[in-house]
């Protein structure tokens, strides 16, 4: 099933609803992983605006978890990028969600900006210390995300917090799907229309299981907490005007043009 | 003025409210930085549960940013930890909040707890490309925090999830003050009653305008976001049974107990 978090121009009004083939809304009171109904009220896909999939409390991001990507960030950074030994989660921010069809902002003074198209995973359940073999039972679902960055800020600074989290820089969509295989999954990245990376979605270092088993040894998994799980693949430079599009089969595209500030 | 976030034993309702020098609560509808009012009702602090100030959107944290305590991690790392050049703000994870006299927990497979008391900014405006000089304007207050830290997952993991993140790692209280003088103030941590480390609060690397300003050139600070100034000194090893108070002039006393899992 595939849920939209979406507004209705004009009235301000945000709410979930079901997606179907016909592109047509059902909009529910409630939240899809919670308690919720159907309202009774349908919108056409057209006539909505659609919204970040879900703001989380915490915004967790495997990082480096594709072996091409690592030595594409080794060639970047001039030295070796060690291959991670244990499924470490890192951390984004919320304040840099944007939706689908929103502008990613570059901001004045930065310089090499990049894509990373990623697999984001919607944890539906409150959950601690999951075996690797229970841990799927607290996904809900699945999104896009896009992983934007600032390569030159990413190497220069202390942390990432302006080279992956200034605002506009994490787009998310365009809606969560709870169906999924992985296994047969393809993610393409096309930068104006140009495929410019492919990869095999499953294609992990470290897989979902044994991130969110590894992670809920230590902290609780919350419903809405989402977790994006690394990309791989290289990106051109990205520049004003250019419109990246982040396509993982059965999941959708997400789409996103960038201008400059 | 001191805003306390308390729940009612037995009803597990939750509310602001105002604490007065007689230590009592005059409960608000609404939030402290947001339109509220007063519904008449009080209560004596001492029969409510205190809970965590504010779960935050963004949880920030300066990180390094006082002398000794970036001598005293370079000592613990056995290399060279540099001086921040600049103020890279980093971050913290909302799961492992915990409130003032609640219990942090030692994981069965942690070997090495440290305390960390710092100064918490609390954000009462959305802000963005704040000057220095306007910077101190998004502030709505001040509380205090418990940067807990396991040091061998510190030194080992790839990322902080779960040195610094580990649920009930990050205490946060018992209140917030908007009045504060951070020119005055010394913070005193002590454990099972005894001071082991005390140090001016405003000695900072970076201090509070200069770290607001720049992340908010690339960032919208949000109203609820808060952000954990660093600490200075020196923690003994913690185990449990070990309570240790936080103390910053003015703004009160975080209290937590350590035990083990």
């Amino acid at each position: 099933m595939r849920w939209i978090n979406f507004s209705l121009p004009g009235s301000g009004r945000q709410a979930y609803g079901t997606l179907d083939e016909n592109d047509q809304v059902r909009e529910i009171r409630g939240i899809p992983w919670a308690e919720h109904e159907f309202t009774g009220q349908r919108h056409g896909l057209s006539d909505v605006k659609i919204e970040v999939p879900v703001v989380p409390p915490t915004f967790y991001a495997a990082g480096l978890n594709y072996i091409t990507h690592i030595r594409e960030q080794e060639a970047l950074a001039g030295r070796k990028v060690n291959v991670p030994p244990q499924a470490d989660i890192g951390y984004r921010a919320v304040n840099a969600l944007v939706a689908h069809e929103e502008n990613v902002v570059i901001p004045e003074d930065a310089t090499h900006i990049e894509y990373e198209g990623e697999l984001v995973v919607v944890i539906g359940k409150k959950a601690r210390n999951l075996s690797e073999a229970e841990a799927m039972q607290c996904v809900f679902g699945y999104t896009i995300g896009n992983d934007v960055s600032e390569r030159v800020w990413q190497r220069a600074d202390r942390t990432f917090w302006r080279a992956k989290n200034s605002d506009t820089f994490k787009p998310m969509g365009p809606w969560m799907e709870t169906e999924f295989d992985l296994a047969r999954a393809q993610t393409r990245v096309s930068v104006n229309g140009e495929v410019k990376s492919h990869f095999d979605t499953g294609d992990m270092l470290f897989n979902i299981p044994t991130f969110l088993s590894r992670m809920s040894r230590n902290l609780t998994l919350y419903p809405g907490d989402i977790v994006w799980m690394g990309t791989d693949g290289h990106s051109p430079k990205l520049d004003h005007g250019d419109t990246v599009e982040v396509d993982i089969s059965g999941l959708g595209t997400l789409r996103n043009t960038f201008v400059r500030a």
